[in-house]
């Protein structure tokens, strides 16, 4: 692969492998390693370029496949150092992909459908994926704290992966939180600290926490960690394509949020093309969000390159983003990758939770409600190629979303007798 | 290693690969494979007797450490077919050894500290491991339902397994169940059915089906599976040795509910051992429970051989199994090995759970919080060698036991300002 241009603006003091500098999305200035997350020049979303020069094919594939059964076997292409596995961190990744073929039979897919499960993950979200990014970052900058504001996955992910490391942590959440979601928030015994107001008034006080002498030495995971944070969704990509054999899927859905995710997994996926771990060969990527929080749908569909915000309604409060600040990136890759984004109501998001459990056993978050609704709703539709291999994401656990689903109940009452058995239809 | 003494009882019809007939664990009588529990000539429990005869040491190894990520790799040693990893089936196991050394340092232990994390399995606790080798017997012996009763972890266990592998599956609880594990368990399509009485109640139906042609080819995974759903419990220890480099760890603490996982965790160790897969040396097994249902413990400080039930009132609900099958068994290993049998309160049970997730961003289930708070009483009056390698399970999952832990909650609340932030001494 060839050198990626970087600037004489790498930072000798921090070992992050090999992230050489930050790179402006938009302008392409560049700027040494540091916890900076927008362009001085123009404002744009800072990314992690690197250098990834020195790598011969065969032996990076054997380094990887001979690593941990985590996101660190992939270290050689993360921002983070090569003895990283060493690091007290909680070790996500390397989840499941798991081979749906009575899901397949049910959505009429013949070219092999898969999930990557990753409720299987150490706090049950894809979230502790870009944590143990973030923290990595938070060491080599000397930070102590590691904070967040959240209304969910992300503040329990910061809390164990904060514990596991021994930085102290400071999570922000709107005071009025349902109690199931502050108790899983505590329970790792770092601050939780609930903000007088709404989540957006949570979020401008973590702005401006940032900019106090206040926040000295603070590491908000999603702000000024948020470069490196953002990297931790490439290893879902990299891990997709291992598992399949070193082989890209032909298709792949994924979840909106910020739109970050996806974002990310195409970076991945192009590294893994440019570094000849997989082939190069065509891959379209398609996005889903759920109806009450559609942005990036409704850009995508009305053919616009410009997301309007919108007011969140939606029970998939995980990707209840208005507006998604990789909105117009997503809209380019499943544009030009011959995707699409595309949204399912709440009702189709708990028919699909209800339609992958009962198929494959797997409990998803609404998340993967919207996920695996939105690629029914493809294929019916005939914009998802049934004949293809498919990827679908299942970034959350249903365990964290059980009033979704709060409707599902017993099948059958009877009295402890055989009679009463036999009378109900059961036998 | 020596081949066992397997009767001619064989049963061609069935492959279970090493798995060679049921032997009594009291009298020794031998059975063919069948869907049988209990001796025929005494009543005694039934188990699995294997032909190892054919394995050289390193080749098995090799073979393990080649094979996937789950319990699979260890089919050699267990009660399937050779090729039982492409057949559908939920593919527990493998979790996380996590080398816990801020817990080391808060319990005084130097001799490294590890948790067994089995929170990581596809329902979040340990049952998949079991309910997935319930599933293989009840394929082999062509059942067509997967049944049991259960109160908690093992319903969404049977439910899971039953979807993915195309069973139908029907669990038993009591009808006023807590709504939130009625939705775990209902979620996964099958029947579910409220029996109107108490567990005990489900319990006695569930034998009477069993003897009653309408319980025709039902599997139930803990009755007439039993035999081949135990042997689930060895994985865990095949997977803490290979994880510690294929060594045996100097302690272990096991939670006891009906005693099973303890005694098949011997069993396991003991057949490494026999295998030359680790060192022939001593090893200590202790076992925990809440001293609201603490019966083998209490036998075992008076010295009793017999186990005198008690009437459970604890919030360790998953281990609250008061006159435990496999309790003489427990009290037999924990005296053989050196180890013992040792409680704690609900309050200790809570603090053990905080503790945890505090140190090493692990939210346990309430049977963690046994174990973690049993290590910790052990360590102070000296029975448990903090210089020793020890390892404690982690059998299940904080996320089902959220009401432990419903006293957590926000450390501070402030308006979305900075003055407000610095009041409260967060700075």
């Amino acid at each position: 692969m060839a050198v990626q241009t970087v600037a004489s603006t790498s930072n000798p003091t921090v070992d992050l492998g090999p992230a050489a500098a930050l790179s402006c999305r938009e302008c392409g200035h560049q700027v040494p390693l540091g916890p900076v997350f927008a362009c001085e020049e123009c404002f744009g979303p800072l990314e992690i370029a690197y250098d990834f020069s020195a790598y011969d094919t065969e032996e990076l594939r054997k380094r990887i496949e001979a690593g941990p059964a985590n996101i660190w076997r992939y270290a050689p292409l993360l921002p983070v150092p090569a003895d990283v596995a060493d690091k007290p961190n909680i070790n996500p990744g390397w989840t499941k992909l798991v081979k749906a073929d009575n899901l397949a039979r049910e959505l009429g897919v013949t070219g092999g459908l898969y999930v990557k499960d990753d409720s299987g993950n150490p706090t049950h979200s894809f979230k502790d994926r870009v944590v143990a990014q973030a923290l990595e970052a938070a060491r080599a900058f000397g930070f102590t704290t590691l904070s967040c504001s959240s209304t969910g996955n992300l503040a329990g992910a910061v809390g164990a992966a904060a514990a596991r490391a021994g930085f102290r942590s400071c999570v922000f959440i709107p005071h009025d939180l349902e109690q199931g979601k502050v108790v899983m928030a505590a329970v790792y015994g770092g601050e939780l600290v609930g903000i007088q107001g709404n989540y957006d008034d949570v979020n401008r006080f973590c702005s401006e926490l940032i900019g106090d002498p206040a926040g000295e030495g603070w590491g908000f995971v999603n702000v000024n960690l948020r470069p490196y944070y953002a990297e931790g969704s490439k290893t879902l990509a990299y891990e997709i394509c291992e598992q399949l054999g070193w082989r890209l899927p032909d298709q792949i859905v994924v979840p909106i949020a910020s739109g970050s995710q996806l974002t990310k997994i195409d970076k991945g996926l192009q590294e893994l093309i440019k570094l000849g771990l997989v082939e190069d060969k065509p891959y379209k990527i398609f996005g889903a969000q759920a109806e009450g929080c559609s942005p990036v749908s409704t850009a995508f569909k009305a053919g616009h390159d410009v997301v309007r915000p919108q007011k969140p309604n939606t029970i998939a409060k995980s990707l209840a983003i208005g507006n998604p600040a990789d909105g117009p990136y997503v809209l380019d890759i499943a544009r030009r990758t011959g995707g699409a984004v595309e949204d399912v109501t709440d009702e189709q998001v708990v028919d699909a939770i209800k339609l992958l459990a009962r198929t494959e056993g797997i409990f998803a978050e609404t998340a993967g409600g919207v996920t695996v609704g939105v690629t029914k709703k493809l294929i019916e539709s005939g914009v998802l190629d049934p004949s293809l291999t498919t990827v679908v994401l299942n970034t959350g656990d249903g365990l964290k979303t059980l009033d979704a689903v709060a409707g599902t109940g017993l099948t059958a009452t009877i009295r402890p007798t055989l009679d009463s058995f036999r009378e109900a239809g059961l036998a």
